[in-house]
């Protein structure tokens, strides 16, 4: 018993969008133990995608399709899956009253269109999409045979793989064997760096231990195999205890944490709470503490001072030292910090001023070339220089920021 | 003649890395002309590599492999391939050498598993790897069927992929037609209305016209086939006008243009400035117009207006309309936009305020209910309403309030 994924849509073979639902798919099916050998793409032609199941029914039980469940004419999923089997569209009109619902909540009209969007195979289940108009169906077409089939949408996808998808596949006795991850994070230490110190750990079999690195973060991916849940983290637990206790500060969450919830969460248990000023960031920085939920328990708010007249008239940047030091200067991230930290009455201020570039680089003032001050509670406050390079892009150097000032605070809360 | 793309490795199945060679592998085709119909990924297993190339070579002329090149035991493409087609592996002396004199460079000794990526199939040319230690082969192992191989490192992959698999595909004819695309863009209108609008237009066979929509965005594609790309702009370019035409406002740009850049290049043409006033965004609309290089010419900053205080100590908003109407309210919307505005001196001041969720949301005021107030450079303020659905998550109502904030103001600055 085994998966093959096959995501459909001429827009993939045209490389006009990256897959990520096949990775999604993918990761979900490793954690519910369900093997898959092959993925499959093909575009929005209903020859070509009756030949790709006929080769997917000859090596794979269950069939997850994502992509060309939409209303328009070349959304064609359904419509080739049906016509393979053999089997009638039955119009279904729970799936219309849902569209329809979906409609009037945005104070609009349901097209003629989106009618198509309500005929399944008969004797398929809807796979209810809670978001979108396009529902999948969970159809066993012939014995031995499971089709699922999901909308290109990643939101929607993924809300209906967890909502739906993964009882349905638990039902069916899968999940009894599981592959569990933690995903230890890592900042402010290169990849071979910490790959030397944890080298020993890479030759376990159960749990494994295996290296990634992306945009500045480093992380170890420790993985084991067990029956359930609660054994996988025992496995787990002395490995990723021993990895933390070797990287030491270096190390600052794991799995869905972030920099921002790490932080965030440090400065609730104090009582304490955070302002930011923002130059090259531009509100990146705000933007990142407000991706969380709740995130105003310690989080008041910024002011965004891209241009010298801001950081003079809301930050109390002093004229004279802009003149001075320029913009981009420790002593400029610093009057930024304890700026926000006094106007908007917060324990803690950060700072930013950097050249993100491409352009407005000079050879002392190089793009790449980030101030990030901090300013504590008790009134101090302090500066980092960062340099990431003219080579980055814009938008990394912009990014980097952010987690760079984030890490420093942990740091400073930490310690 | 067509391609198809083969993909080898295990880490794709589990889902560790997304497959960014296939989107690469794709444009570089349609680029050129050449058709693909399937994209294929199979782990690393020689068994199953061979399957999936018994399958492509009834449906491909040219089969495009990335991945399993390495060094490593599990690195198995060129020994997969080799044993389909029943042809011996030959070590080869000249990639021995070139190997060394990497290893060399960086003052290593190169070691005895690398002695692997030597051996090619009897036959096969050397696809050289200007970069790294794996080499790629071009390869006829028989009549109308080329195959190319390239290492799963993307950097690698695309120096080759430039340096010798395009010219090469250029001398046996390819990319003499080419495709070319524009991609338009619309916000306000949903992806079946537009459709129905331009519905004529699906017909047509060159240019082609086809729908795609993603997060609030609808986009059509028309894509040309010609001999040259001055061609192909010739036989789009009419197509594109009239769909402009049709829809009106809800158009706001093509390809690289974004809501951001739109209005951007609105207000530097006008020589107006904005300033914005962020609570639910937390700056993810700051962030957005500074993506931009130059967005200094236009954008001089924002408060981040979390808390209620920092909305009434820097935005003056009215602390009696706060209590009366609540944060979440066109009124503070509108005095968010207005004090911005004034407080920075700029044309154009945009509030966003809203409920992101999952929680805080009521009855009256539920989740995804969002306010954006624009003050106008005459001084005049306006507030518009969404409803962006509780269902939605809490990080794409912030980005659709984002969008349609910048959407509005576009819409403004065009009437």
């Amino acid at each position: 018993m085994n998966a093959e994924i096959i995501c459909v849509g001429t827009e993939i073979l045209l490389g006009d969008i990256l897959n990520t639902n096949c990775q999604y798919l993918a990761q979900q099916l490793a954690s519910l133990g369900i093997p898959h050998y092959y993925q499959t793409v093909v575009g929005d032609n209903l020859n070509r995608l009756q030949k790709a199941i006929a080769i997917a029914i000859r090596r794979a039980s269950i069939l997850i399709f994502t992509g060309g469940l939409g209303p328009t004419p070349d959304d064609l999923t359904t419509e080739g899956i049906a016509a393979f089997f053999a089997t009638p569209l039955v119009e279904r009109s729970e799936i219309i009253q849902d569209i329809e619902e979906k409609f009037a909540q945005r104070g609009r009209i349901m097209t003629a269109s989106n009618r198509k969007q309500a005929l399944i195979p008969a004797g398929a289940k809807i796979l209810p999409n809670p978001i979108g108009t396009a529902p999948g169906i969970i159809w066993q077409p012939q014995n031995g045979l499971t089709i699922l089939t999901f909308p290109g949408v990643p939101e929607e996808m993924h809300k209906m793989w967890q909502a739906t998808a993964v009882p349905f596949l638990k039902s069916q006795g899968w999940g009894k064997e599981i592959i569990y991850s933690r995903m230890l994070r890592f900042r402010g230490i290169g990849e071979s760096a910490l790959a030397e110190k944890v080298a020993s750990l890479f030759k376990l079999t159960n749990p494994t231990v295996a290296p990634y690195a992306s945009d500045g973060e480093v992380r170890l991916r420790v993985s084991a195999k067990a029956k359930s849940e609660p054994d996988a983290i025992a496995l787990i637990a002395p490995v990723a205890q021993q990895i933390q206790e070797i990287a030491g500060l270096d190390y600052f969450g794991a799995d869905e944490d972030t920099l921002a919830s790490v932080v965030g969460n440090l400065l609730r248990k104090r009582g304490e709470t955070l302002s930011v000023a923002e130059s090259c960031t531009g509100g990146g920085l705000g933007s990142m503490l407000t991706d969380l939920p709740n995130s105003s328990d310690y989080f008041l708010g910024g002011v965004i001072a891209y241009s010298n007249e801001v950081k003079v008239a809301l930050l109390d940047v002093k004229l004279a030292d802009l003149e001075q030091f320029g913009a981009v200067s420790g002593q400029v991230a610093q009057q930024m910090a304890l700026g926000v930290k006094q106007r908007l009455g917060s324990s803690w201020g950060i700072g930013i001023t950097g050249i993100a570039g491409p352009g407005g680089g000079t050879n002392t003032k190089p793009v790449g070339l980030v101030y990030v001050g901090i300013a504590t509670p008790e009134g101090e406050v302090m500066s980092y220089t960062y340099r990431f390079g003219a080579e980055r892009s814009r938008n990394l150097i912009r990014y980097l920021s952010s987690c760079n000032a984030l890490d420093q605070l942990r740091r400073k809360l930490l310690s």
